[in-house]
């Protein structure tokens, strides 16, 4: 088992199954990248520049950070592709989040011609570009205005692997092999598993964002740059038809939860693909079809994780894994 | 301030501004309402006929009920009208879940033909009907099978106000009155408050649930007769667009939230109305509509709370209130 860093000069923007590998690990290691935030150090320049206001103990941060003037092709920038050695098509990936390192500060965005899910609406009514700026130094929590205060829960935005289809595909939509999935619960402590598509399974990860709420509302979460730690082994033949996950983050009444997630335009056919995955779990535990289905229907519960990343949109379905008891 | 009871012989089926009240009550009064399963006896009949299967510990509980022999129009039996004096359009009727009290048993069913979310997928791979039966008189959880244990977390599934145009109106889709919102965060603790369209706003309740994922996969919860008693206030002229509520139910990192919600056939659109709903919520706080749309982007929740209840599906957006600190 070996320990890896992939710093953030590793940078690509369209998954691909033809981009040169990285960095290339055994089962079992773990590996530390650093993520660039999703604009690509473009809201940092905008406020170097200018454009973009922001108070000044914040400006002062930002001048200190790295702003580099890319101007590269659109899309998220990933850190990676992570070659595993001997991943296998029908393998699942198993990453495991260790740790996750927020930057010293971050963003939150709105535009009237945005991705946001009311931003048409919103025009309407006279709605202003309008860029939000967290002190995340604190750790903990970060406040918004005098009187209101967010917990911090970083996680990645974007975590994939490479799609089996030539590419290059872009960064905006998650797919069955994930991707811009902007699912708030895979915080440090979370295991995701993805469907690997191609040999070396090729994952890449970036977007971290300090906290979201599920549905990404606006289009952005805290948007940042920082660290994140993982632990990447296989599961040979598990043939997954979509990311799963387990968390300890959702809430109520259990403390950890395994996930599947549906991804699709429609929201209800993303809702019946996460539910179907869902139920084969359950079926592997014994439970009829049947049983599945009432027993999913009295404590599953169905988040709509993100609305904003076009043409897909994702519904996570997360099962309370303490109604198993011992 | 008066406490008042009304037993289940007071019972409508559907949805009717017409209706003569069953109960007249003072606003700051308190009602005891008893409410019959959304089978209306139903499932106990069939049992009792030996139509339906049911483990022999139960069937002796079920024998014990009642099990009235109803043929009137379908549609869920809702117990009311209750007519609250003083109440006018354009208020809103403040209920608060004082208790509510669970039956000894309750039914989970599944159908090929029904009205949830993989039926017709799932008839394909050869659903049959199939009916649960849950133990509900130990309280605190109620167990699925052995080594499977669920907790018990009542909430009335249909609580409506009479809507505005003449009826009658079916039970099955909620409105912007509300009614079969299946809304599983409106346990004992929880505070609802719904769009007056009526004078005396004409409430009724019924279909109480003994527990439920977000979503009521299968169409049923954990159905059940029960109880239920809540206090009745007004709030003069809040002019709701929606139903909406508190709760102390949601999970995560807050003790309480504010959730708006959004019915309607399409999901996007329902979670866009209940966005717009909170959005409003935090403008009236002093936010701008800037702060409050990223401010929700970052921490507001999208649950979808029915998918079973055509022709309109339930979105509920879900604010932390602990984020306000003084």
């Amino acid at each position: 088992m070996s320990d890896h860093h992939l710093n953030s000069n590793h940078i690509h923007t369209v998954w691909d199954r033809a981009l040169p590998p990285a960095l290339e690990v055994r089962p079992g290691d773990t590996v530390t990248l650093e993520t660039l935030d999703a604009s690509d150090g473009g809201v940092a320049r905008r406020v170097v520049a200018g454009e973009l206001q922001t108070p000044a103990a914040l400006e002062a941060l930002i001048r200190a950070d790295a702003c580099p003037a890319r101007t590269g092709p659109r899309g998220h920038p990933l850190t990676g592709p992570v070659f595993v050695e001997g991943a296998q098509p029908g393998d699942a990936l198993k990453i495991e989040m260790l740790e996750i390192v927020p930057a010293a500060w971050g963003w939150t965005g709105c535009r009237p011609d945005g991705i946001g899910l009311l931003d048409t609406a919103l025009a309407e009514e006279g709605l202003q570009p309008y860029t939000h700026f967290w002190d995340l130094r604190a750790g903990g929590h970060t406040e918004f205005l005098p009187g209101i205060r967010l917990p911090l829960a970083p996680f990645p935005g974007v975590v994939g692997v490479a799609p089996a289809a030539d590419g290059p595909h872009p960064t905006a939509p998650p797919r069955q092999v994930g991707g811009n999935m902007d699912i708030r619960q895979l915080v440090a402590g979370s295991v995701l598993y993805l469907p690997v598509e191609v040999p070396g399974a090729l994952l890449s990860v970036g977007d971290l964002h300090a906290a979201q709420g599920d549905g990404e509302l606006s289009g952005t979460g805290i948007e940042m740059a920082g660290q994140i730690t993982v632990r990447l082994t296989l599961e040979r033949g598990a043939h997954l038809e979509t990311p799963e996950f387990t968390t300890p983050t959702s809430g109520g009444h259990s403390a950890r939860w395994h996930a599947t997630t549906g991804h699709h335009p429609n929201l209800m056919t993303a809702a019946r693909i996460a539910l179907r995955a869902l139920l084969r779990r359950l079926q592997a535990r014994g439970l009829s079809l049947e049983q599945a289905y009432v027993l999913s229907s009295a404590c599953v519960d169905l988040k709509i994780s993100q609305v904003v990343d076009a043409p897909n949109y994702t519904v996570s379905a997360f099962l309370p894994l303490d109604i198993f008891v011992e």
